[in-house]
């Protein structure tokens, strides 16, 4: 399914997994895909998969481990789950307990590892295209909001989507719609453009994750259905243990960006 | 280059060529492409050429003839396109001087003929998709208006993109950026939505051309390029003869219109 290309991405691993970088991942490896990460019991694991199926556009699932396996060999042949992110979130009965930057200690043999699509890969096909993206261009987060667009539930896992904005003139949003439709790994078209309201946003000055950006004269904003998704979701599911990435540590995978893109 | 299907098409070209329909062709033919019809002298056609080359959003053009020919056999075996549309527009000066439904009496042997894709084609993809075409549930014209978009200027022919507008909700505009886009033969995606004054119509109430549509509570205004945009520019350069359909008497081809997609 994915082209497995050599290794900037795994040269990047291997710096994480020797704890030479703790720091976010973005920009790292450019051009290589980025990944969300959610870690459950398998108790919790078949519902949790079934809640990805149905939401695609919140959690686009690029990669599921084996029971017990802190491998997905089809994202990277020696990628280890367990020492491979900068920085990882330890949740226990949906409180937020530890944030190491190795789980080994953690590790059991009933857990099961999701890895989640993230926007990085279309944002620099957006890039590529001439499209400033507000948040790199302002070299801060992008801003997320809890939308009242409701995903399908399955078993304790249910909730509003998550969605990132990003203010384009009309042209630009014309044309991110175009490249993003392109890439429904990585949450794939807009769920909304325009006026903020109809999804619950009454104040696009305060996010609920990441930071405000400026939305300048003539811009619209642009949504997304967005990666904290899930995690929001995990988190108020309140499961006994879970374990996720930390915000902007991702899993670098060695799959392509452009290998993601389906025409 | 396309598929040639059989006659639904061929059928109302017949009727329409024996004077038995003279009435506007929407409805007609579903399926098929229907082609807005410029003809030109010799001395004009290339610099026409060009200015379709140069605007392909506005002048994507399916097809033209060869000098003094009134065939298109790409776009039907048995075409006449002296015959075949049901009511057309003689302008002389740049002023028009009457509306027959034959123009043999006028054929000459300079003329130079030219098909250039309508939004039908892409209308009945939107439909198919579920979503409201305000003018087509209305049963009235497309709203059609001036823009401050300016075209790419080719020896006399320049002037303003004329666009067209369809209100939409923004899970609609986003479903018909995606659709469109597939059509490039056909104007492809739009050239603008949200804030009309942006591209200088600042009432949407007053169309230059069609009907006005009701814009409804949280729906947004979408523009595409329109084909009335070449017409509006022959009549600006004030030929001394040209021959154009009439508004809505549009050329049916034997074009499947899902032919005209490109993936």
């Amino acid at each position: 399914m994915f082209a497995i290309a050599p290794p900037v991405s795994q040269q990047v691993r291997l710096q994480v997994r020797r704890g030479e970088h703790l720091a976010p991942t973005a920009n790292l490896a450019p051009g290589y895909v980025q990944a969300n990460l959610a870690i459950l019991p398998e108790t919790l694991a078949a519902d949790f998969l079934l809640f990805c199926l149905r939401n695609p556009r919140a959690c686009p699932l690029i990669g599921v481990a084996d029971v017990g396996s802190p491998y997905i060999k089809t994202l990277g042949q020696d990628l280890d789950l367990r020492s491979d992110l900068p920085r990882y979130r330890v949740w226990r009965d949906g409180e937020l307990h530890e944030e190491p930057s190795d789980i080994h200690h953690l590790w059991r043999d009933d857990l099961v590892s999701f890895a989640i699509g993230c926007s990085f890969s279309f944002e620099e096909a957006l890039l590529a295209d001439g499209i400033d993206i507000r948040h790199i261009s302002s070299g801060c987060n992008v801003p997320m909001y809890r939308s009242n667009i409701q995903t399908s539930p399955a078993g304790p896992f249910s909730g509003p989507m998550v969605v990132s904005m990003r203010p384009m003139k009309a042209a630009d949003a014309i044309r991110a719609i175009q490249i993003t439709s392109r890439f429904p790994g990585v949450h794939g078209a807009p769920v909304h453009l325009g006026d903020a309201r109809q999804i619950g946003i009454n104040n696009l000055d305060s996010p609920d994750y990441g930071d405000p950006v400026e939305l300048r004269t003539g811009e619209i904003p642009v949504f997304w259905a967005c990666g904290v998704t899930p995690q929001a979701v995990i988190a108020a599911s309140r499961p006994a243990f879970c374990i996720t990435h930390a915000p902007g540590h991702m899993l670098v995978t060695d799959i392509l960006s452009a290998h993601q893109s389906v025409f």
